[in-house]
């Protein structure tokens, strides 16, 4: 396929993904198909001999999209929600046709420098604490990993090397074994599974603390773990704290954990309160952490001071297409620290400046696609007002419209009321004589009149 | 922006696309920008209220492009190779429209299922031993990773748990960090850095073997080490063997290295022989890899039936566009069982039933991209021939018409032969009184004439 088959070929199919995203509605939302469907459908090996182009279009609708599980259908209410956009899929197709591996700075200035910027512009719409920043010369700043599964597994890799390092200075003849083997990190029994894997992976124990009524983690039952531990000889060092959790959406207690947990002020403090543990604090937040743009959920974050890292997925529900999972620390010397390696074939006359920042020491994987292009256009095009009505989703307006709907069709009766910027449609259960029916047959009418208002909204 | 805007602009970006990678000759490999040269052509924060596209398409010439290192610029030879082709990026499109997560079978039976055909057909092009591939009910089977560094850690990983849990069956009271302890690993002093990384993430030590003089480990250092460590107490676990070095693209002597480390024979045949040992071999062909799709190459990969897993590259050499890093194992449970772990919100019906694959136990990360469409489109439309002649690029009938110019021009004189298939132009030196000069005059008189033989093909 040369460049004027593309230009044609890309065409169809900026038509086709059109299509598809127009009527995905129409299409079964889980489909219905029994393990090994493909396999008999696709012949058994490559073909030797190139085939046309109109013949692999065919098949994706015949033997691709009946297999789909269709993520971007509005009926699709599994798992959690993986972001989509027009200008995220519009700078996907430049990432792919400049296909530089960023690893460096120097394998693409533009590549790394684009992402420090917009991790930084990402960090002030959700007002992080300035260590988290990169600005110009900042100890901190921002890398986009692949998944949050990437990024909590940096984070403990980091704080391991941190921890065997500190101590081995006080005691050189720890071998690292012999430290890793009492090290001990922790969690809500509410994070995600990646946090236990993390663990499995890195090689130390994780112990779940058990959350409190409102599944969150507080400061009690983690510090009464911490006490147990201590006592029994090993040495805690990694916490995250989960600021939405998969299955319930609940918010760990940062005020309260974040002050344990510390890590930083932990050798100037603890000599006067002995409460300061010299653990690293990781803040997953990879479902809810979109909210914190708008003012009103920003209070769910506070306490995001305490922590070392803090991760969240712009390509959860940031309209930032798979994959961007946003993370920042304090000091990027506690990630370069532990993963540097420079072999010769990957050294770059500027490295050494201290000016510039290679991501390949930020993360698992040596390669890294473009992809602050992705935030760069959806951003720009959106505009923080924008991304945070996307994220609102609902307004004051649309109740304001419910409302008088429901009063003009005189059917039942309610007044508003005001939750400070809020306007909140109240509904009391009102007469002596009100019964179940009643309040189901209101119910009904409500939810009727309120699909109207959405249907006008729409057009 | 809606559908038909998408449309609009979609189409503008094809072209985009399309005339980048049509001048890309043009454009300066290099770019010639200092480190913080970007930040200052962008403002401080996104911008509150959205921006035109227009706006954004006039900057990515003005503020990115004068920082992209062009990698699929003719003139780039840094690094390595990275693949870049006009049906891979239809495909992306296509996978960014998509938009899966295709972490589990049900998450995306296509994405799923697709993928383990794909690496189907991609081992049988290699002539993978069949325990390789997953066909309908193998325990082996692929599995496409982010980048050869991960299949390196999942590898690892996964040789680790493994060992670990044959050695505490053996002796309970052993703890896992007494175990770890004593691992190492091995690899050729010429191995790729990630290989080192991984031992780090691991928390194992690795060795690294000298290389002989063509730069290629060798059964007689590995022995050498292995005796040295077994004899210090430690416990030899996992050999990785380059195929096609970063350096020098050399290759291990794997039909050397491969029967003293493979795995699954030790049990049986350690009692005759005392020489096999308990050891997970990985094979890293990251840049050569795809070269073993020519039959005339396959030789090197000769041995790879001693290997529990084996990786390469597509997305260096094969026209699939990063990131597609191709991984097979023959016992997939050596994957799975390191890595497994079930919440509930990621089960589903079929898991259970033995037929399906859930792609997350295989991997770092939990998410993941439709990333086998981009194999589809690409085998398809080149087919394997096609991809055969991209990797031999040269052919005997370009040898043919240079030869066929050189003794027309008359200033030299030159014969063929024929080596099996290749014809082969010999150069000889043959006169009493040929000098250096002669030969330098020969040789830039080839180069402008093989010059000729290349900008005629390309028209």
């Amino acid at each position: 396929m040369n460049a004027s088959e593309f230009r044609r070929r890309g065409k169809e199919m900026v038509d086709y993904v059109a299509d598809y995203l127009e009527g995905i509605e129409g299409r079964p939302v889980y489909p219905d198909v029994e393990p090994g469907y493909l396999r008999p459908l696709i012949p058994t090996a490559a073909p030797q001999e190139p085939e046309a182009f109109e013949d692999i279009i065919n098949d994706i609708e015949k033997i691709i999209m009946p297999g789909v599980t269709h993520w971007h259908s509005p009926y699709f209410f599994a798992y959690f929600p993986t972001a989509s956009s027009y200008p995220a899929m519009l700078a996907d197709m430049l990432c792919g046709a400049i296909g530089c591996i960023g690893f460096s700075w120097a394998a693409s200035p533009a590549c790394t420098e684009l992402e420090t910027v917009m991790m930084d512009w990402l960090g002030k719409m959700l007002q992080l604490p300035e260590a988290f920043l990169a600005g110009k010369a900042g100890e901190g700043g921002g890398v986009i990993q692949g998944s949050a599964s990437e990024a909590t597994l940096v984070a403990l890799l980091a704080a391991r090397t941190k921890v065997i390092r500190q101590l081995q200075a006080q005691s050189p003849e720890l071998t690292q074994a012999a430290i890793m083997e009492k090290l001990v990190a922790y969690s809500s029994d509410q994070a995600h599974s990646s946090v236990e894997r993390a663990g499995l992976i890195g090689g130390v124990k994780l112990k779940a603390i058990p959350s409190d009524g409102k599944f969150a983690m507080r400061a009690s039952a983690l510090q009464e773990a911490l006490e147990q531990d201590k006592a029994a000889g090993l040495i805690p060092f990694f916490v995250v704290a989960t600021l939405g959790t998969t299955s319930c959406c609940s918010f760990d207690n940062l005020l309260e954990v974040g002050p344990i947990s510390e890590l930083r002020v932990t050798h100037l403090s603890s000599k006067c309160t002995g409460k300061k543990e010299d653990m690293w604090l990781h803040i997953d937040a990879a479902y809810a952490g979109s909210a914190f743009i708008c003012p009103e959920f920003r209070h769910l974050l506070n306490g995001v001071e305490f922590a070392d890292s803090f991760n969240f997925n712009p390509h959860k529900w940031l309209l930032v297409n798979f994959d961007c999972s946003a993370m920042w620390v304090k000091k990027r010397t506690d990630l370069t620290g532990a993963f540097k390696l420079d072999p010769v074939y990957l050294k770059h006359s500027h490295q050494d400046s201290g000016l510039i920042t290679d991501y390949r020491h930020w993360q698992i994987p040596l390669g890294r696609r473009f992809r602050s292009l992705k935030m760069w256009f959806v951003f720009r095009m959106y505009g923080v007002k924008g991304l945070q009505a996307y994220i609102r989703k609902g307004s004051n307006q649309l109740n304001e419209a419910l409302l008088q709907r429901i009063n003009s069709a005189k059917k039942i009766h309610l007044v508003p009321c005001h939750l400070r910027d809020k306007i909140v449609l109240r509904f009391a259960v009102c007469a002596r004589t009100v019964e179940s029916a009643h309040v189901q047959f209101a119910w009904e009418h409500i939810k009727e009149l309120a699909g109207d208002v959405l249907r006008v909204e729409k057009e």
